[in-house]
């Protein structure tokens, strides 16, 4: 028995959603490590190789690509109950160009690329539950990108806040801003505008 | 055995790399139809529900979203030896959102979605190319996001011209401009300036 205490909503996830049973859950659960990371400290940066994945059990952090111009460029944010690892070089195993920073002190539980592996095979009902993760991962991707590139900065700013109205009192609105692709004192006065409404 | 004439590329995929036998890839092919869509007319539509996988034996394509104001965005091209489905659509079984017009005359080879799934469970081989696929999918898409964020105009249109060179003699400039994101008279702009240099 390991002595990780697994948040209930990793525990669900697994026993009830993906219905593990309890030789396998335990079994899964015995790979994994745990992490801190100090506020504006890093899990991984551009150049690293993303071996691990990282499930967030407290904290939050932000995931970015910089431009030639030394530019940052915020590709999603991470909460309570997401997985963190540069997907690329994962399943590449070249040096990734993700970097992944906390906004808040960190908890992280780790499971080596080799341990996940091992157990996919081993539970099949670890498989399936990363096989639907990637469709819904692809989903999202697609919808992101197609969000991206038919509204407007005020559309983006308004469904954030519908599906993540928490990320307002978590996150720098600089971030925010690099996020919805505007310029920090655009979303400002966005904000000012909508909340006067 | 079928009568459809399966392309190189086609048999090759299948039985080259992803290793089906001879019994397991007519297995296969014998749950595909084929279709011809005429230039301009469309494969799908927004608002039906995308239940087939389309291999791309000849021709292509543009997958667009309508936004609010009426305006087309182009999400991807796809040429010989793509797939098309919508794919939020055809996981989730609700009507999508994206639009596929042919671009030039195509020809298709359909499988349905409830063949295909059947053929995955036969095939464990077809399942770890469906899974490898969906991987690569969201590594493009990442990196997808990642150029819309950080690139410029010309970036973007250089990185296409190396990627895909031939797109320019298939595809009408206007809507390669909805892909990357400029106006079509930039863009002609551009490749005046470009290839003068």
């Amino acid at each position: 028995m390991t002595a990780i205490d697994f948040p209930p909503l990793f525990v669900d996830l697994f026993t009830g959603k993906m219905g593990m049973d309890k030789r396998e859950f335990e079994l899964f659960c015995s790979h994994f490590r745990e992490m801190t990371i100090r506020k504006k400290d890093y899990y991984l940066k551009e150049g690293s190789i993303s071996n691990a994945k990282a499930y967030v059990k407290k904290g939050c952090s932000r995931t970015f690509v910089i431009d030639e111009n030394a530019k940052e460029h915020i590709l999603f944010f991470a909460f309570e109950d997401w997985w963190l690892a540069d997907f690329e070089s994962y399943h590449s195993g070249n040096p990734g160009k993700q970097n992944f920073q906390a906004l808040e002190d960190m908890e992280l539980l780790i499971i080596s690329k080799q341990d996940f592996a091992k157990m996919e095979i081993e539970i099949p009902k670890l498989r399936q539950w990363y096989d639907l993760k990637q469709r819904k991962m692809n989903i999202a991707m697609i919808n992101r990108l197609s969000e991206v590139k038919t509204s407007t900065p005020e559309e983006r700013y308004m469904n954030l806040l519908k599906k993540h109205p928490e990320i307002f009192q978590r996150v720098p609105l600089q971030y925010i801003a690099s996020y919805l692709d505007v310029e920090p004192q655009s979303l400002s006065r966005l904000r000012k505008r909508i909340s006067t409404k």
